[in-house]
């Protein structure tokens, strides 16, 4: 095949207390990647549709190319690639999308040179694309937009990864409110120091939601969707914070909290209704704040990334 | 019934990565009791044997009475006990020793009184017996001697106490050395604060230890069996505490640790074999410090504290 077109979704980053261990991808929305065979042996960006012109073209710097070059790097099965990206996340709204058109174009790459390797294998180069969209290689993006599902960062040195087996329909809500936070300051404000006591309740919060999610309890879920470490600090980034996880609860939602380093906001909810509601409801509070916000619901997507032709 | 014998097994509390929010039971050893219903209406502790002599007498102070006294207040089912007291576990070892005979009598007293409350219901009145002889009235050794298997505390305000369940069959390894650790000691010298990535760290540990129980996945649970919070101060007390958790994974473990706050160690392993190896090792290493030392081996003990008449 000289061809391939692929999918990768939005995902959450930290979900609460996972802070930099753990993400889910959604259904949609996702980014999509063409990748097409050519007579050369480079790796070019040949168009990018629905960016408004903001990213970069040069292979060095736009995420699709840096993992392309990352696994042919890799794997040494270089051959000539163009790269049409069709983005369908807003930028830098903590919802995963420099991930997303990474996650994209390693699996597109994979499967243009016929599947030499496993999902998990191309992890690392999605990671690649991370270090040079933000300055950081981590994985809780790139991770659960291949894989698909909750999928655990356990540790980087190694990587390891995995992705949690977990049979429960959920639904997300995203809410994108229209407000510019920028990663690398959502990333500095987080004190290097945290108190004994908050890492306890951290550990217990990450504990119960992932027994939660594997016994299927629901209400263990809702209890652990708690963070006392980046939320704290992070939560001065977003008007109303503390209103908005109410009203989320209010609506029926197991839990909410910032998506990824925001602004985005995430909820969780047992059913589509629910999720819904909770958007509307979302998108109300930031109206009256007079804050444009866009509000995406989906399933929880369990398979990740996909090649579509 | 006019008589009950109660029996609740020794504990390990923290299991590495699962610092004050986990705990797991042994099959044995562990501590007995029996409690007999007398005419008058008092509680008093009529006979302890197995301690030297160390353990007191008095009601207000021993565990097994203050968790009965707990117990009675609490549910308003006021009689007479005497309670006697056969003590298997050492002391001040870290193995649990004071929440097995708390343990024991509340699931006595429960059983005297016709049963009124569940076993999840009784674990705070245990705990009232912790706050007394250690002065915190934690619960990560008391619920898992009442509820058996690993159990999560996942938060104190208010308590939240979850069972895991796990169906897979691990064995323990204990190892005492005659060696004095005061709890207050090795809970003084932790620091209250601690830098943000050893939290990541050690919930990516948590995350996947239990991912690991739940999947059965071994080499997963024997990758997040590490403490990089406690431990690194707490060993210390133990001499030679980096070779010895070496040569538990040479011998096969799956991982080891300070059983709560030491200086017991403990180890986990996929068969008695190798848990039964690895104490040889272990004792052999503290044999050549000149220390005495005590192996005990056990199953996890799925169940917990029993009636055992």
């Amino acid at each position: 095949m000289d061809t391939i077109r692929a999918y990768a979704p939005a995902t959450v980053a930290n979900v609460c207390c996972g802070f930099d261990i753990l993400g889910f991808a959604m259904d949609s929305p996702g980014d999509e990647v063409v990748l097409r065979r050519t007579r050369n042996d480079e790796v070019f960006v040949s168009a990018i549709h629905g960016d408004g012109g903001l990213l970069p073209l040069d292979p060095t710097k736009n995420t699709a190319s840096v993992a392309v070059r990352a696994f042919q790097e890799a794997t040494g099965l270089r051959f000539g690639v163009s790269i049409e990206l069709y983005k369908n996340l807003p930028l830098g709204s903590g919802m995963g999308s420099s991930a997303a058109s990474a996650a994209a174009a390693v699996v597109a790459i994979n499967a243009l040179a016929g599947s030499p390797l496993s999902r998990h294998e191309l992890v690392p180069f999605a990671m690649e694309a991370e270090r040079v969209a933000c300055g950081s290689a981590h994985a809780d993006n790139v991770a659960p937009s291949i894989l698909g599902g909750f999928v655990l960062i356990r540790d980087y040195q190694p990587l390891d990864v995995i992705k949690l087996p977990i049979d429960l329909e959920l639904y997300c809500t995203l809410v994108h409110p229209h407000l510019e936070v920028k990663t690398s300051d959502s990333r500095k404000i987080l004190r290097p120091v945290i108190a004994l006591k908050d890492s306890i309740t951290q550990s217990g919060n990450v504990a119960g939601l992932i027994t939660g999610l594997f016994t299927k309890d629901l209400s263990l879920v809702s209890r652990s969707l708690k963070d006392v470490i980046a939320e704290p600090v992070r939560s001065v980034f977003i008007p109303g914070y503390d209103r908005i996880r109410q009203m989320a609860m209010e609506c029926g939602a197991l839990g909410a909290g910032i998506s990824g380093s925001g602004p985005t906001m995430f909820a969780l909810s047992a059913n589509r209704e629910v999720a819904q509601q909770t958007g509307a409801r979302l998108q109300q509070h930031f109206s009256s704040l007079d804050i444009h916000s866009d509000i995406l619901v989906s399933k929880i997507n369990p398979e990740g990334a996909e090649v579509r032709s």
